[in-house]
């Protein structure tokens, strides 16, 4: 980290545009060297991510740099400071940064970085730049990562790195210094040393606090804390974030099926992934891939979203076949074509209530199988007693506006059915689908939405139906 | 922590209950001893949170706690196990945990707390419980308490916690070792040592591995990272969470107007933040209060959602009024009664699209107001090309079900138009509303659906009269 940051800096890609401009080389440089990293690659990605791409121009002073421009800032950068500016932006900016460098210079930009974060860069290189930069590292630098690339990006051993401290049971505190002097000298959020057994096996952990405060001629063994909280390389990413939140951890070991010390994961890599996770939920429930973010291009966009839209226009035809059957009662008493909207309308508004609240209690660990029966009676209490005020209140509406008092009964009725149908359908689709280990995120909109419009048409319209045949309306 | 934790715990509900109700004294507190205190909270909020409240009951194995054997269970825990189940669970159990125990326990439990928890805890008890606590605990951590009581719960102050290392500048790192020994044996996820001049204000920051590495006779201000991040007490917790994410920070000093250090925010109390903040968004897309959550009890959960849902009545009555303007339409044809919920809905899905990716943005910053006009032009092409191919699949599968030719027309161009409308509205209105300071998730939603539904019916229905007008239809 840039040590001369303040936490007040304003946008400066103005001022970097404006030196380039001037080519003033002593001033962009002075300028770089006050800025952090991820102030710098929000500047690289101002222009390039969005108008450079779009050919949409904006006023000089408030649009930011080109993709030329950015490729020129980003050769001036230090390899360290280019290193952390490679992992502050999106994967196709650091693609053509990357591509406007010579290999040698990756190479020296590769090792400045932690192994798990070469990982992440090497994994995204075309095979034979890969191979190159692999080659042009050092030795024991290239070991480390070739043994990390196997593993997934989204699990533990895709997020963890190989630099860490270990000591041996059996070293006495004193060793355990020495270690750290070691090894400790270029390592960002070093707090604890790991403690493992003849065998590679991690027995324990020490907090570099009480390592400090430890009587230097005890054993690691004795001020370990012993059976610590692990996990296996393979974990998924969502269970790693899910136990550093449970045991409050800073950092994590990871082990492999023997047991042996093989990595270990820092909490900062971590925070990405829960805000991840928790994105992806919402984001699949508006049918949106995770991958599309604001500055996409709008051919990506598109693209990303049509499947969606398609699906949802299959589960309109299907509604609107409902509303089909029931042509012959609209044609008799056309207000019905009017108020129907509302009923389909508030089940789905009621809907994605009940959704929400089931998205973020399974992924906050607070909904499960155990509870389940209770929260689906709970959402159907909820939806009765909202469908009855709610719809008193639409009844009153719909007679001040007009409305028959008989129509007005049927409003009434099809709101109170078709919320009751969100509570029920809302929390037991995407509970039933977390049951079969399908994504209760993705598909549960699709089909709750299909449940309320289709049970707001049926239900008010059906009930008009039933009304007329009744000879009452 | 407690040191002989495993991963792989499963749920202990049904063990607890058993000895509890076996009355095996011994075996419940041999079970306890080897439980972590998220899974002892979880257990205890297990039932009591859940049919203890709302009178439904599960198979005896599957069922949780009743509120009553939650209080016997939680008065078997030591202090220690106590304080940290009772920041497990959700507030309400927790006050009735805390009723259960006598005025003495409480002053135990809370001293085992840190600070900053501690004061969380403390804000919620009844203004007499809360000053015998003050007045029980020792007098120097009472001190402590009041002065981190007066920050809003929401702001760096209400985040931090009194316990950290600070060392004179002019120290040696000899003395600052000797500090941590002092003050670091009971701290957890102590990594850094902070540097304060002799007015106290805060001058850098000294990592634990590098403390460890230095030479011992060295000043502190030698090896400190001068000039380090800071927050002031009375920033905004949202803020501070996205310091933390900028600089990959695992703590962060807090200073008063003076730049005095007066406390230390650590990573784990801001990844709940971070979670938090996030679900509220979506939450507030939702309609949904932050504060309700699954475990709630069905009354609690109707009247927090009612208010959303009869705005969204009001809205929906709003669009309905534009159907009622082209009920004579509707009456010569009503093949378009079942057709235009079609287009409404399809507007809607796509608005939902954008409005998740504009939340997305705005909460990673990247999308601001400088990019704005780009991002509302691309979301309108992308509306029309979705438009243009959904309307396509739409009008040939009106055509294939019967439709006339021309009515298939009128919904490739609703549809169309709602598309663009949508990505228009989903884009503008939440940006708008950010730009005028509201925020844009929680009104966002309500606008822009209106508006697609609105939209739909009007382009639709609007044709539809348009050509009937001109005699083709």
């Amino acid at each position: 980290m840039n040590p001369g940051v303040q936490i007040d800096h304003t946008d400066r890609i103005g001022e970097i545009k404006v030196l380039l401009e001037a080519h003033d080389e002593e001033g962009l440089l002075r300028l770089l060297g006050t800025l952090h990293a991820s102030d710098i690659g929000r500047a690289l990605a101002g222009r390039a991510g969005l108008a450079g791409r779009a050919g949409l121009a904006g006023r000089a002073g408030l649009a930011g740099l080109d993709e030329e421009q950015a490729v020129e800032v980003f050769k001036r950068l230090s390899p360290e400071l280019a290193s952390e500016v490679l992992l502050e932006i999106d994967e196709r900016l650091r693609k053509s940064l990357i591509s406007s460098i010579t290999s040698e210079e990756l190479i020296e930009v590769v090792q400045e970085l932690e192994t798990d974060d070469a990982t992440d860069i090497i994994s995204e290189l075309p095979v034979e730049d890969a191979k190159q930069v692999l080659e042009g590292i050092e030795e024991k630098d290239s070991i480390a990562l070739q043994k990390l690339l196997v593993y997934p990006e989204d699990t533990a051993g895709g997020k963890m790195q190989a630099e860490l401290v270990s000591v041996a049971e059996s070293a006495t505190v004193e060793e355990g210094i020495e270690e750290v002097r070691r090894k400790g000298r270029e390592m960002e959020n070093l707090s604890s040393v790991f403690v493992v057994d003849a065998g590679g096996r991690l027995t324990g952990v020490v907090q570099l606090n009480k390592l400090i405060i430890a009587e230097p001629r005890s054993r690691m063994k004795e001020i370990a804390e012993a059976d610590p909280v692990k996990v296996t390389a393979d974990l998924d990413q969502e269970e790693v974030a899910k136990i550093f939140q449970k045991y409050d951890l800073i950092a994590l070991p990871v082990v492999d099926a023997d047991g042996r010390l093989v990595g270990r994961i820092t909490i900062d890599d971590v925070v990405d992934v829960i805000e991840e996770e928790i994105f992806e939920d919402f984001y699949k429930m508006a049918g949106l891939n995770l991958e599309e973010r604001v500055l996409d291009a709008p051919a990506r966009s598109i693209w990303m979203r049509l499947p969606w839209l398609l699906i949802n226009l299959a589960t309109a035809f299907l509604a609107a076949s409902v509303v089909r059957v029931f042509q012959g009662t609209i044609e008799k008493l056309v207000i019905l074509a009017v108020l129907m909207p509302i009923v389909a309308g508030m089940g789905g508004n009621a809907a994605t209530q009940t959704i929400t609240v089931v998205v973020r209690g399974l992924a906050l660990g607070e909904l499960s199988l155990n509870n389940a029966r209770w929260f689906i009676i709970k959402e159907m209490l909820v939806g009765l007693a909202n469908g009855l005020m709610t719809g008193v209140v639409a009844t009153v509406a719909a007679y001040l506006l007009g409305a028959n008092i008989l129509v007005g009964l049927l409003l009434f009725l099809g709101m109170t059915a078709n919320l009751v149908i969100a509570g029920l359908s809302g929390a037991f689709i995407p509970i039933i689908l977390k049951w079969f280990k399908v994504d209760p995120a993705i598909s549960a909109t699709v089909f709750v939405t299909t449940c309320t419009d289709i049970g707001g048409f049926l239900s008010f319209l059906g009930l008009a139906t039933l009304f007329m045949r009744a000879g009452i309306l």
